[in-house]
């Protein structure tokens, strides 16, 4: 495996491990400070509104994801990724909580080697598509 | 403005007109052979399927859309692009029926210079995201 695509595997078990730990500081160094983030149903956001979204669910609940890496294509110092994403969101009481679904994400290579994540849309759900 | 970021506004525009007009063979020609389209709520899928997909709705309905290109970072030869859409499909009988959206959409430069769409992630509703 190229060592770009074995790095950014990499950071995705990181975030993964850091969200299940609570452990936001490293969650948010892994991604750039522009970074914006797409849902459906809601307006683009950015780096501080993901922060005070994940912070109430990390009070709330434990976050345990799974997380199949369907592609990562690298070129240059940019790089995108398809995964398919199972959350389960357990609060202290009552039921967990599943969404599934793809992420298509984007990368950039720093000049220091890491990457980082500067877009990402999350087609997670359900969704109830009503037309 | 850069002469990669006009190409690709072109090409959104061309999009939007074939559509428009039920020029499929038009549409199919700007995207890569091995496209992938993610849409909320269903596996990813190619170009085949978006060409039975876009013909059934072609046949039954009148097809516009408006774009907003909020941005489009090239690097080398590939480049992303954030577009706020909004799609409306008129059936020749009952109402229209709009979505309005984001898209992401990954696009590759070729050895001729032009470019086509490869990866698209598409997050225009109306949902329920139910929780």
């Amino acid at each position: 495996m190229d060592k770009d695509e074995k790095a950014i595997r990499e950071l995705v078990e990181t975030w993964q491990r850091a969200t299940a730990a609570g452990d936001l500081e490293t969650v948010l160094s892994l991604m750039s400070d522009d970074i914006v983030f797409l849902v459906p149903g809601q307006p683009p956001f950015g780096k501080e509104a993901f922060k005070a979204a994940i912070q109430g669910l990390m009070k709330g609940a434990r976050i345990e994801s799974k997380s199949d890496i369907e592609e990562i294509v690298v070129r240059g110092g940019v790089a995108y990724m398809r995964n398919h994403l199972e959350v389960t969101m357990t609060p202290p009481q009552g039921p967990p909580v599943r969404r599934k679904g793809y992420t298509l994400t984007i990368l950039h290579k720093q000049t220091d080697g890491r990457w980082l994540l500067v877009r990402d849309a999350n087609l997670a759900g359900p969704h109830l598509v009503v037309v």
